[in-house]
């Protein structure tokens, strides 16, 4: 009966997968204002992604918030353990062979370099979604920063709580001054100049 | 400068991507007892999905303990979280058309059966992996219950917690009576029977 205990596992490796799937896997990582527009960015990269036959993953609040993650708030360190989690599963999805496209406030810069150390060098990219406060509280597409302004929601980045800007980013895209399409091409150039797609 | 908000989000959804692939996604979740094989099997499937060109990724031990659930033990209410965690990452690799095999001894009824609530119908393929506990005790491959029985590991299952056998599991394997080839075997032909591969 030992049969069933085996020295090594016959584990299927990132190489086998990324050897299958014809493309290496990385984590795009945007970073930004609530309304900057990660999310929408983040979608429309993966589309871009889809048609070039790459297998992508977006990781965002609507699929974060109501699960894995629906135990914590927006306190500093609740914001940490959220941000930890997800990437320790983005890391399991490069693990897996798929481009993971993770769309997070994540305001602060510590946090974002955890994630980055939890993959291998050159396996974290991080977009820096800029966009002005201004620009960002006149889009305000949920009404969060009217109720930030108002006191109903607390520890709203770039109201009543801090958001540290990328110091070295592998990408800045510009949104209150670039078009969507700007945006997208420039993060779809960076990955050909990297050659990752 | 509203271009950046859109009312819905061209999300690549999981038919997209199970389309792109060629197969179907869901859970093959293994449970039993340490000892039992539930991992070694996992892998064993694993690769022969993978042969078949399928995409695949094992969730265990390995890459899930000292990653996303290390700040969990093992009392009844860690297991609780663990499982949900494991859970909810399970069924975005679901999403993602990935066909997840996870492999945690998963000890209670209702923690599997949460599990099994979080996708849709018939996405969630419970397999026990039933071996008598003295079998699983002899096996001991990582040493566990000779410090489970000298009291140095507490809340071990099937010594000092409990281990709530599945009431009605998709696929069963003994692994005290079966090969593991058996065992594959039988797995392989469940997913066959059900047209999922």
């Amino acid at each position: 009966m030992q049969k069933f205990v085996v020295p090594h596992k016959g584990r299927i490796t990132r190489k086998d997968r990324e050897g299958m799937k014809g493309h290496k896997s990385f984590i795009l990582w945007f970073t930004g204002l609530s309304g900057s527009g990660k999310s929408t960015l983040s979608h429309r990269v993966e589309e871009k992604l889809f048609e070039m036959g790459i297998h992508t993953y977006v990781l965002d609040g609507d699929n974060i918030r109501m699960g894995l993650n629906k135990d914590l708030g927006f306190t500093e360190e609740d914001r940490r353990e959220s941000i930890r989690r997800i990437g320790e599963v983005a890391k399991l999805f490069v693990d897996a062979g798929i481009v993971v496209l993770a769309a997070f406030i994540s305001p602060y810069r510590r946090d974002r370099e955890f994630v980055r150390s939890l993959v291998e060098e050159g396996d974290f990219i991080e977009i820096y979604v800029k966009c002005s406060l201004e620009v960002c509280e006149n889009r305000d597409p949920k009404g969060l920063y009217k109720k930030a302004r108002a006191g109903i929601i607390k520890n709203f980045t770039g109201i009543d709580d801090p958001y540290e800007e990328p110091l070295d980013p592998e990408v800045v895209v510009e949104t209150d001054k670039m078009s969507i399409d700007e945006c997208v091409e420039k993060v779809i150039s960076y990955l050909k100049g990297r050659e990752l797609i």
